[in-house]
């Protein structure tokens, strides 16, 4: 199976990283993936991801325990931490969660840590499938920001039966779709780790189980655009983002430099949607247990941008308690339909208070209008004369109208038309 | 016209810089105009381009005579020196050479370099279509490499005009091609001279004449990319390229990096060709008057690397007395078919020996197979499990062949295999 | 002539550039000396400085007009403009003014820019003692901030004799003082033009006038500190420095690392003080025409900070219509009998609220103490265990004290105390 | 005490690492000490070093076993491996060694890595002088090039905690030298790790034994030059060094940059000498087991810039065989007593082939002359007039010589000269 195969339109899903930080426990998991069942697969929402540290007992927020111990298998695989995963016990792992989202129609993924626990190597345990330790296949490099794990070395077959243990664990458990972070770039090492991004993918490839792979954290640089093209489903494309307009704005920077690469199966990843409900146990965005800071016109001019790039779209607040604006920012079947079935797309023009994109499906034409500006606005004449249509359906109001009156759009807000022909 | 119209395949011509550095004359020019005319124009080479410094009287290699006078017009615009240039005398410029050119059913290319003449700043000249005179348009901003230009002003009109007025007269010339330096990269200010980009994209979409704009010097930033895209048809990976192994294999680099800003009318560009009989009055290269000191085996590898990434095709060497191996790299028509209808191409696998790149047509799959050891190889088995056929068109050998028996590829060299299906 | 033995204390003068920018006139020039004559020589103060671009006719506030013409003169070196300096005129440059300046026991000094006039390369004019022309000796770099002038090629005998020329025309003026600016720091080439520095050493040991040489812009760096040591008296920290306190802070950085290459002869250089009335026709402060903007307790912390690092002290407000503070600020005996009498000076302690310097002379043991917080604090106990007295003499209140009582310096204020045996 | 009383003059001593990389035994030690005693004590050669891991029993070359345990006592620090040092069973860690090293009139260095053991944090073993565990004082920062070891968090009070518990061990064990590293510089990091170099200063201010610091590896960076200064007795100006000329030559602009920052108790180090036989089981130089691939000439050269420069000198060969010519280098009394007694000294010259510097005693002037073409030449007449005396004494050559007749120096040879008044 070709990996470009597995992500044919870009992954739709939840994150438990806004709301729970690394905290999150099996009841929450399992509450949102009842709400998505029930509310967003129709919508094409599918994949519910649990995010980092489920081996650590302890988790109680974004901090992180330096140095604590984690839950390993005899392997040096780490499994979930049973406190907070009761249906992990005795040696289930993640199988039964994922049974019973698999049962909701939807589908399942985790989020693991580049390389093999500190506390392997240090307490030289046994690696699958050979006689060398922990000790023998790690390497002396770290994450910066993460006291769990040593990288792993693949000059020597060792390293790669390693990911292949992994791998094949997770697809015991039925994962659809893992999250490698510390590995798309290093602020440490200042690149991409490439050889195991590359061991990851030929475990991948070779346990046959169709798993989206997404590289994290960001920037993820241009030059290894085609590397991750042939190894990744998605990378992302920034640090951490959170509810603030100046990560926002930056994205445009991003996602103009990208859309070269955007392809089925290749969706670079603008990361997850910091919206609605936020910050429950989680502390980096530094908004507190709260809504959103994103107005509406930001938040609709942040949905514009990822439909219109196609980045992958990970929900990061709450569902159980979502509120209707939100929700109607994820259940919008024309903005979908238009995601869903493009062909290509691209800036097309930027100044300091206006950014347009353009965007083609096989039968239609889409144009977003950004105004960056802090004042609302009209879209000057010589803007609208790029447009090559006078009518139009605007997709967030879900009205048709025409460059005959003005084009209006709020300071910070945005406005995304499907052209008619 | 959008400019992508331009160029619905990569631009093929020949350029006198690496013969003739600096110092190229009309003689000379028409010789190879000629030539092309009768023996390549029929394999699709058209352009005929006349690179720096046409405007220098004294100029005699790629030496530079620094803050030397140059022959300009009334609007602080240079025009071609008149002892190097015959047929410019009397104001003609370079319409007579353009006449000469097409009238042998070729395109006329000319190089500029980005800016106004610093000669026209300190003596404070007219600009055409304003009262503003050269001081004020100019910027104090210049290349590090030659010392002829001052960058302009593009934040007034007024410098808007000035390009404006130099592609009116480059029309009124005739000419197809614009090749402009200083411009894509600069070492000095670390980035494009983007507002003198727009401005000159602005100024040919003004004038109207299918003009090909090819931007210099690179290393062009891949941050870059969509930008290039929307406001030339060719811009330059790399510095300038000569006729050594180590550059040679570099381009592998760019090359896997640069592919997915590859479309018609967008051609990334690896540079001159410094093959055949080089150097006559180019000391660059560092080779001196004499034949690419580059191999046969490296020359197959450089244009099956060039023609299956789709890099624009400038012949750098003689064409007069071109032999007959360097003419056959040249109009080779199932290379040139393959060349001019790919959809898609990228580099599929890498390691310390061995590159491989695939590209498709509408119909075909091309393989390209590089030996970048210095040994001569079978193809491994493991590298032609990635190759979906079995049988195949060696493009270079005229030869058709199976993967029953071993490949061979020659050190630094390669094979451009078209599959069967 | 050992360049040492030029200034064997810190240079203490006016200067015209934070007054007046770009366009002092004779007048001004000549009302600064006579004041400082009368009020200020007896203190040690004797420099008078004419700034940037005296041959620029048009001159009118710190910001350069582009590509305009300057005085010249056959040699191809820049003269006074006869409209702003009219004792200038039948040729008699600065001698008169020179002479003007002496006759008040004063010295004179003037600021030139590194390199040689763009019009004289563009005009071609002679170099005097040699048949080459300007455009011979030129090199294609710039000041990325001023147009006036290109580079000089040192590895030529006549790019040597252009600087003797200037050395020597200087020199027959009269002057005491050369402030070459564009050559300690570029930003665009990253490093000092050391071969022109070299140069400009060598002019001024042939000449044998006692001229103490200071050069701009900073920041300096530290890997050619014993570079600057051997070949000038005064090199600059910093970019411009003015009434900020967030320049002011950033001062300790500088002077912690430089204070090592402080020694008679080498006085690392602090930049002018933008104190009294500044900003007349000078924009780059920020802070329009009016009185410096530091308060009072920031101009202590500033005088005591350059007096104990033994900075040079150049004035750089008005001095006809000073007030009584900002000259009390210079005509204290006791601080300045330490300012031209220390043999060491270094920082001994630091954190984010206090930071202390301890400095010798041959007899006496001086400590400075500075609160950088933002709130008025007593120096804690811990680092008042580390200034060996208990008695001591505070400099600026001129009172003798001791540490039996608290130590209490306001927010941004200082404290300058010499140690009571 | 304070820290610049401990090296009143620069150390001189003997270093395990050239010869036995990180695997020294105990009996290798007690010959070199023996050796040094009888034959290099008399001329002032004072230090035995025992370099890196001497906690590691396995350790056997230069290539550390990543991830080993390492012996460690019941507060988490670590012992000597009594395999490898036998005379520290019973606990008696390196308290036996060093007495023998004392009672031979010598004193006794030891290595440490900045930081404390990971096997410590992993275990969570305890710190004494508290209840909190190593886990609580570490940080997830490391060494690029060695495993043992994370970073102690110096900003709480247990961070020094530990670090006084190193010393308070170290001095009961009679260590009058403590080389650390991983501290001066981190490539990972990119600059020092200041605080733990202040805790450790602080350490040993409070043990109150006079311990000599020196911080590795290089290069130190020269705006940390005040605080190594305040800190520390020895930091190192490069990467390590071996027996290459390119290392050699470049040493030369460490030494000019650093030269400011040389005063008693403060000797910028330039590394060990790779002299004589080294390489036993030491793999880094590249050179095997071997002797120095110095030249005889180049070996003059080293010695007269490391004695005019004042670096320590740090022999690192061995000295049971040492052969007559290496101990020639080391017993020349005339520049030993150079070396002791300097009071300043830079360089003063520098071209392509030539490199000068001169120093002062309180009495006396010497010079030394560098060749660091590839031809032997005679000093040039231009530079011999910056020699202010005609009559010389040729330290190396022990005769007095003029410059009445040519001073040849050979490639890549020195002279050091003290001049005749």
């Amino acid at each position: 199976m070709n990996h470009l195969d597995v992500a044919k339109t870009p992954p739709m899903g939840w994150n438990s990283w806004d709301c729970y930080g690394a905290s999150v426990r099996e009841d929450e998991v399992r509450a949102h993936a009842d709400y998505m069942a029930k509310n967003l697969k129709q919508y094409g929402w599918e994949y519910v991801v649990v995010d980092i540290q489920w081996s650590e007992p302890e988790a109680s927020s974004t901090w992180y325990n330096t140095f604590y111990p984690l839950e390993m298998d005899e392997y040096s695989r780490l499994i979930p931490a049973e406190n907070r995963f009761p249906s992990a016990k005795d040696g289930v792992g993640f199988k039964a969660l994922g049974d019973y989202i698999h049962s909701l129609g939807l589908k399942f993924g985790i989020h693991i840590m580049r390389g093999i626990p500190r506390q392997a190597v240090h307490q030289n345990t046994a690696i699958k499938g050979t006689g060398k330790k922990a000790r023998e296949i790690a390497l002396n490099n770290i994450s910066s920001w993460n006291s769990d794990m040593y990288g792993v070395n693949m000059d020597i077959p060792e390293g790669q039966l390693y990911y292949d243990s992994l791998i094949e664990l997770y697809a015991s458990w039925g994962v659809d779709f893992i999250k490698v972070d510390d590995i798309a770039y290093s602020i440490l090492y200042g690149d991409a780790h490439k050889k195991e991004i590359a061991g990851i993918r030929q475990a991948i490839d070779k346990v046959g189980r169709p798993i989206v792979l997404s590289l994290s954290p960001g920037p993820a640089q241009l030059k290894n655009g085609t590397f991750f093209q042939e190894n990744a489903n998605m990378w992302r494309l920034t640090d951490d983002f959170w509810d603030h307009w100046d990560a926002l704005v930056k994205m445009f920077d991003r996602t103009e430099e990208w859309a070269p690469f955007v392809r089925p199966g290749n969706w670079p990843d603008c990361d997850m949607l910091p919206l609605g409900h936020i910050g429950l146990r989680a502390h980096d965005g530094g908004g507190g247990d709260n809504w959103t800071r994103f107005t509406k016109d930001e938040q609709y001019l942040l949905m514009t941008l990822w439909t219109i790039f196609q980045s992958p779209l990970m929900y990061g607040g709450t569902l159980p308690d979502i509120d209707d604006f939100t929700l109607s920012l994820f259940t919008n079947e024309e903005v979908l339909d238009m995601y869903h079935n493009l062909v290509d797309r691209r800036q097309i023009y930027r100044d300091d208070n206006w950014i347009m994109w353009q965007a083609h499906s096989e039968t239609d034409t889409y144009v977003a209008v950004f105004n960056v500006s802090d004042d609302p606005d009209c879209l000057p004449k010589s803007l609208v004369n790029k447009i090559k249509a006078r009518q139009f359906r605007d997709l967030w109001a879900k009205e048709d109208s025409s460059f005959e009156t003005a084009l209006e759009v709020n300071s910070h807000g945005a406005r995304l038309l499907k052209l008619k022909k």
